[in-house]
């Protein structure tokens, strides 16, 4: 395999918060119709509903300011879990909010990875 | 199977604080050999390893308390996917300290789960 975990993680990670702040309907790929979201408690699953969620979101414009980046190899099925926490600057707001998402990768036939698994917490001071 | 992931995740998470604030040393039997745990970016594997970080951090009394937890499936092989975030409170120290932590739980043959994988995070404000 050669698959190096935190290679994977990082890339991942640059790709998916840089989509996200510029284009989040981009984000649709990186689903599949298993994958499933907990935004802030509220379960969805699929990607077009996902990508339907975060679209939808009460701002137009963002960025995510990425702080650390954990990652572990989730098991045989060769998928790997991420671990992040960092700040959300939305556009007109004062104050950055803290977060933490977590996401299980798992590889596709074509040598890529989709997004099984995406739990996102704002942490409130 | 019958298997409720969110009973599965609440039973764990109360079980697992109230274990580590209670008596760290008896989390060793929720970990096994392949077990992974990243402390604050610090990979340790093996029951063995974890629970000798575990009782060797820099406290003696903590008490946690659980503010969120979100579970998912993580897939065909019967885990369950736990995110925490909580505050963490040290004895003598006036503020209590936020953290996140995920859990990747996954079934014995007895019917039962273990910890494949763990990473912890305090988030600092």
């Amino acid at each position: 395999m050669g698959m190096d975990p935190d290679a994977v993680a990082k890339a991942f990670v640059d790709h998916y918060y840089s989509t996200f702040d510029a284009n989040r309907g981009g984000l649709a790929n990186l689903y599949q119709d298993n994958s499933m979201l907990t935004f802030e408690g509220q379960k969805i699953q699929g990607s077009q509903n996902i990508v339907a969620k975060l679209t939808s979101l009460p701002f137009q414009q963002c960025q995510h300011s990425v702080s650390t980046v954990d990652c572990q190899p989730s098991g045989p099925s060769g998928g790997v879990l991420v671990f992040v926490s960092g700040n959300l600057q939305l556009a007109g707001e004062q104050h950055a909010l803290k977060f933490s998402q977590m996401f299980h990768l798992m590889p596709t036939p074509q040598g890529s990875f989709y997004v099984l698994n995406d739990i996102f917490r704002l942490n409130y001071a």
